[in-house]
Protein backbone atom coordinates (compact mmCIF):
# COMPACT_ATOMS: atom_id res chain seq x y z
CA UNK A 1 0.00 0.00 0.00
CA UNK A 2 1.28 3.52 -1.10
CA UNK A 3 1.76 5.42 2.45
CA UNK A 4 1.63 9.02 0.96
CA UNK A 5 2.54 11.10 -1.76
CA UNK A 6 5.78 12.19 -0.92
CA UNK A 7 6.37 14.49 -3.58
CA UNK A 8 5.24 15.71 -7.12
CA UNK A 9 8.11 16.28 -9.67
CA UNK A 10 7.26 19.12 -12.24
CA UNK A 11 10.41 19.55 -15.36
CA UNK A 12 11.03 22.75 -15.66
CA UNK A 13 13.50 24.40 -18.00
CA UNK A 14 15.71 26.75 -16.43
CA UNK A 15 16.23 25.62 -12.93
CA UNK A 16 17.05 29.78 -11.41
CA UNK A 17 13.73 31.29 -12.87
CA UNK A 18 11.47 28.11 -11.66
CA UNK A 19 13.00 28.19 -7.97
CA UNK A 20 12.10 31.73 -7.80
CA UNK A 21 8.96 31.38 -9.04
CA UNK A 22 7.55 28.66 -6.86
CA UNK A 23 9.18 30.39 -4.00
CA UNK A 24 6.94 33.12 -4.58
CA UNK A 25 3.73 30.66 -5.52
CA UNK A 26 4.26 28.53 -2.28
CA UNK A 27 5.32 31.02 -0.02
CA UNK A 28 8.31 29.27 1.42
CA UNK A 29 12.33 28.88 0.70
CA UNK A 30 13.23 25.89 -1.05
CA UNK A 31 15.45 23.42 1.62
CA UNK A 32 17.23 21.42 -0.67
CA UNK A 33 18.89 21.55 -4.60
CA UNK A 34 20.39 18.04 -5.76
CA UNK A 35 22.22 17.20 -8.75
CA UNK A 36 21.46 13.71 -9.92
CA UNK A 37 24.22 12.63 -11.66
CA UNK A 38 22.87 9.27 -13.05
CA UNK A 39 20.14 10.61 -14.01
CA UNK A 40 21.52 13.58 -15.42
CA UNK A 41 18.58 16.43 -13.67
CA UNK A 42 19.41 18.88 -11.33
CA UNK A 43 16.46 18.71 -8.23
CA UNK A 44 15.27 21.20 -5.76
CA UNK A 45 12.81 20.88 -3.44
CA UNK A 46 10.44 22.42 -1.61
CA UNK A 47 7.69 21.60 1.52
CA UNK A 48 4.49 21.64 1.78
CA UNK A 49 2.52 20.00 4.37
CA UNK A 50 3.53 16.46 4.47
CA UNK A 51 4.81 16.18 0.80
CA UNK A 52 7.00 17.77 -1.02
CA UNK A 53 7.96 19.48 -4.67
CA UNK A 54 10.62 18.87 -6.49
CA UNK A 55 11.52 20.85 -9.44
CA UNK A 56 13.89 19.07 -12.40
CA UNK A 57 16.51 20.69 -14.73
CA UNK A 58 18.03 18.69 -17.46
CA UNK A 59 21.79 19.22 -17.29
CA UNK A 60 22.21 17.47 -20.21
CA UNK A 61 20.48 16.93 -23.70
CA UNK A 62 19.63 13.40 -23.05
CA UNK A 63 18.22 12.97 -19.96
CA UNK A 64 15.01 11.94 -19.81
CA UNK A 65 13.72 15.50 -18.42
CA UNK A 66 15.06 16.96 -21.63
CA UNK A 67 13.04 14.66 -23.97
CA UNK A 68 9.96 15.65 -21.57
CA UNK A 69 10.30 19.39 -21.57
CA UNK A 70 11.05 19.01 -25.48
CA UNK A 71 8.23 16.83 -26.62
CA UNK A 72 5.31 18.21 -24.00
CA UNK A 73 6.87 21.36 -22.47
CA UNK A 74 7.40 22.26 -18.74
CA UNK A 75 4.65 20.86 -16.58
CA UNK A 76 3.98 17.94 -13.97
CA UNK A 77 6.49 15.06 -14.81
CA UNK A 78 5.56 11.98 -12.24
CA UNK A 79 3.79 11.65 -9.04
CA UNK A 80 5.64 10.04 -5.91
CA UNK A 81 4.40 7.67 -3.52
CA UNK A 82 6.69 6.76 -0.28
CA UNK A 83 6.38 2.45 0.45
CA UNK A 84 7.73 0.70 3.81
CA UNK A 85 8.79 -1.79 1.71
CA UNK A 86 10.15 -1.41 -2.08
CA UNK A 87 9.96 -4.83 -2.71
CA UNK A 88 7.18 -5.59 -0.92
CA UNK A 89 5.26 -2.92 -2.91
CA UNK A 90 6.81 -4.21 -6.71
CA UNK A 91 5.96 -7.72 -5.90
CA UNK A 92 2.28 -6.46 -5.17
CA UNK A 93 1.70 -4.57 -7.81
CA UNK A 94 3.11 -6.42 -11.00
CA UNK A 95 1.09 -9.58 -9.34
CA UNK A 96 -1.90 -6.85 -10.16
CA UNK A 97 -0.43 -6.17 -13.78
CA UNK A 98 1.49 -3.24 -13.41
CA UNK A 99 4.72 -2.60 -16.04
CA UNK A 100 7.90 -1.43 -14.05
CA UNK A 101 10.42 0.97 -16.26
CA UNK A 102 13.49 -0.34 -14.63
CA UNK A 103 12.65 -3.34 -12.18
CA UNK A 104 15.41 -2.87 -9.80
CA UNK A 105 15.25 0.08 -7.99
CA UNK A 106 17.93 2.56 -7.91
CA UNK A 107 19.10 5.35 -6.04
CA UNK A 108 17.23 9.02 -6.09
CA UNK A 109 17.72 12.42 -4.55
CA UNK A 110 16.57 13.30 -1.17
CA UNK A 111 17.90 9.79 0.53
CA UNK A 112 15.81 7.56 -1.95
CA UNK A 113 15.96 4.21 -3.71
CA UNK A 114 12.72 4.60 -6.28
CA UNK A 115 11.76 2.68 -8.82
CA UNK A 116 9.27 3.88 -12.04
CA UNK A 117 6.02 1.97 -13.03
CA UNK A 118 5.06 2.11 -17.09
CA UNK A 119 2.66 4.74 -17.52
CA UNK A 120 0.83 2.61 -19.98
CA UNK A 121 -0.71 1.19 -17.25
CA UNK A 122 -1.58 3.67 -15.21
CA UNK A 123 -3.77 6.14 -17.26
CA UNK A 124 -1.01 7.87 -18.60
CA UNK A 125 0.71 8.92 -15.02
CA UNK A 126 4.22 8.24 -14.47
CA UNK A 127 4.15 7.47 -11.26
CA UNK A 128 7.16 6.81 -8.69
CA UNK A 129 7.71 4.67 -5.83
CA UNK A 130 10.76 5.30 -3.36
CA UNK A 131 11.41 4.45 0.08
CA UNK A 132 13.86 6.41 2.17
CA UNK A 133 17.48 4.61 2.60
CA UNK A 134 18.31 3.09 6.28
CA UNK A 135 14.59 3.54 7.43
CA UNK B 1 0.64 30.75 2.11
CA UNK B 2 0.20 26.84 0.73
CA UNK B 3 -0.77 24.68 3.25
CA UNK B 4 -0.47 21.84 1.92
CA UNK B 5 -1.57 19.37 -1.32
CA UNK B 6 -5.03 19.27 -0.90
CA UNK B 7 -5.09 17.28 -4.04
CA UNK B 8 -3.92 15.87 -7.37
CA UNK B 9 -6.46 15.48 -10.35
CA UNK B 10 -5.82 13.36 -12.80
CA UNK B 11 -7.71 13.27 -15.94
CA UNK B 12 -9.27 9.66 -17.57
CA UNK B 13 -11.43 8.59 -20.03
CA UNK B 14 -13.53 5.87 -18.24
CA UNK B 15 -14.02 6.58 -14.77
CA UNK B 16 -14.96 3.10 -14.08
CA UNK B 17 -12.26 1.25 -15.65
CA UNK B 18 -9.91 4.16 -14.13
CA UNK B 19 -11.00 3.65 -11.01
CA UNK B 20 -10.61 -0.09 -10.54
CA UNK B 21 -6.77 0.76 -11.72
CA UNK B 22 -6.15 3.17 -8.84
CA UNK B 23 -7.65 0.99 -6.11
CA UNK B 24 -5.02 -1.49 -7.18
CA UNK B 25 -2.46 0.56 -8.07
CA UNK B 26 -3.38 2.60 -4.42
CA UNK B 27 -4.38 -0.46 -2.55
CA UNK B 28 -6.99 1.50 -1.04
CA UNK B 29 -11.08 1.89 -2.19
CA UNK B 30 -12.13 5.29 -3.37
CA UNK B 31 -14.23 7.34 -0.99
CA UNK B 32 -16.31 9.35 -2.71
CA UNK B 33 -17.60 10.03 -6.30
CA UNK B 34 -19.30 13.11 -7.20
CA UNK B 35 -20.58 14.77 -10.10
CA UNK B 36 -19.85 18.45 -10.42
CA UNK B 37 -22.38 19.49 -13.12
CA UNK B 38 -21.27 22.96 -13.44
CA UNK B 39 -17.86 21.56 -14.78
CA UNK B 40 -19.47 18.84 -16.51
CA UNK B 41 -16.91 16.19 -14.84
CA UNK B 42 -17.76 12.90 -13.03
CA UNK B 43 -15.15 12.51 -9.81
CA UNK B 44 -13.74 9.91 -7.79
CA UNK B 45 -11.76 10.70 -4.83
CA UNK B 46 -8.86 8.13 -3.20
CA UNK B 47 -7.21 9.37 0.10
CA UNK B 48 -3.20 8.95 0.34
CA UNK B 49 -1.78 10.20 3.68
CA UNK B 50 -2.71 13.83 4.16
CA UNK B 51 -3.40 14.40 0.76
CA UNK B 52 -5.98 12.85 -1.94
CA UNK B 53 -6.27 11.61 -5.89
CA UNK B 54 -9.25 12.85 -7.45
CA UNK B 55 -9.99 10.92 -10.87
CA UNK B 56 -11.70 13.64 -13.41
CA UNK B 57 -13.76 12.23 -16.63
CA UNK B 58 -15.96 14.27 -18.89
CA UNK B 59 -19.94 13.88 -18.75
CA UNK B 60 -20.17 16.23 -22.12
CA UNK B 61 -17.65 17.25 -25.04
CA UNK B 62 -17.39 20.80 -24.00
CA UNK B 63 -15.95 20.14 -20.49
CA UNK B 64 -12.78 21.07 -20.10
CA UNK B 65 -11.56 17.84 -19.15
CA UNK B 66 -12.74 16.29 -22.72
CA UNK B 67 -10.93 19.32 -24.59
CA UNK B 68 -7.40 18.00 -21.92
CA UNK B 69 -7.82 14.31 -22.72
CA UNK B 70 -7.94 14.79 -26.62
CA UNK B 71 -5.44 17.60 -26.68
CA UNK B 72 -3.24 15.62 -24.32
CA UNK B 73 -4.41 12.48 -23.18
CA UNK B 74 -5.16 11.11 -20.18
CA UNK B 75 -2.80 12.16 -17.46
CA UNK B 76 -2.45 14.51 -14.45
CA UNK B 77 -4.44 17.71 -14.76
CA UNK B 78 -3.76 20.16 -11.97
CA UNK B 79 -2.51 20.12 -8.29
CA UNK B 80 -4.64 21.84 -5.92
CA UNK B 81 -3.26 23.52 -2.78
CA UNK B 82 -5.54 23.95 0.06
CA UNK B 83 -5.57 27.64 1.79
CA UNK B 84 -6.86 28.91 4.53
CA UNK B 85 -8.19 32.22 2.92
CA UNK B 86 -8.32 31.77 -0.59
CA UNK B 87 -9.19 35.54 -0.86
CA UNK B 88 -5.95 36.92 1.32
CA UNK B 89 -4.06 33.96 -0.71
CA UNK B 90 -5.92 35.31 -4.02
CA UNK B 91 -4.60 38.85 -3.06
CA UNK B 92 -0.51 37.39 -2.56
CA UNK B 93 -0.46 36.02 -5.44
CA UNK B 94 -2.00 39.01 -7.80
CA UNK B 95 0.77 40.86 -5.74
CA UNK B 96 3.42 38.63 -6.93
CA UNK B 97 2.85 38.69 -10.53
CA UNK B 98 0.24 35.32 -10.92
CA UNK B 99 -2.63 35.77 -13.43
CA UNK B 100 -5.48 33.73 -12.46
CA UNK B 101 -8.49 31.99 -14.79
CA UNK B 102 -11.03 32.96 -12.94
CA UNK B 103 -10.96 35.36 -10.30
CA UNK B 104 -14.00 34.80 -8.33
CA UNK B 105 -13.72 31.57 -6.71
CA UNK B 106 -16.69 28.72 -7.40
CA UNK B 107 -17.81 25.45 -6.16
CA UNK B 108 -16.13 22.72 -6.71
CA UNK B 109 -15.95 19.24 -5.66
CA UNK B 110 -15.77 17.44 -2.33
CA UNK B 111 -17.51 20.51 -0.55
CA UNK B 112 -14.77 23.11 -1.40
CA UNK B 113 -14.44 27.05 -3.17
CA UNK B 114 -12.00 27.07 -6.01
CA UNK B 115 -9.80 29.02 -8.07
CA UNK B 116 -7.34 28.36 -11.00
CA UNK B 117 -3.81 29.92 -11.67
CA UNK B 118 -3.36 30.08 -15.21
CA UNK B 119 -0.46 27.90 -16.56
CA UNK B 120 1.49 30.21 -18.15
CA UNK B 121 3.00 31.97 -15.41
CA UNK B 122 3.67 28.43 -13.19
CA UNK B 123 5.68 26.57 -15.21
CA UNK B 124 2.96 24.95 -17.72
CA UNK B 125 1.17 23.19 -14.55
CA UNK B 126 -2.07 24.15 -13.58
CA UNK B 127 -2.60 24.84 -9.90
CA UNK B 128 -5.64 25.03 -8.26
CA UNK B 129 -6.63 26.56 -4.62
CA UNK B 130 -9.15 25.68 -2.56
CA UNK B 131 -10.62 26.23 0.62
CA UNK B 132 -12.90 24.07 2.60
CA UNK B 133 -16.27 25.46 2.87
CA UNK B 134 -17.57 26.78 5.99
CA UNK B 135 -14.47 25.58 7.88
Amino acid sequence: MMEKIEHIGIAVKNMFESQLLFEKLLGVAAYKTEEVTSEKVLTTFFKTGSTKIELLAATHPESAIAKFVEKKGEGIHHIAFEVMDLEVEIERLKKEGFVFIDEVPKKGADNKRIVFLHPKNTNGVLIELCQEINK
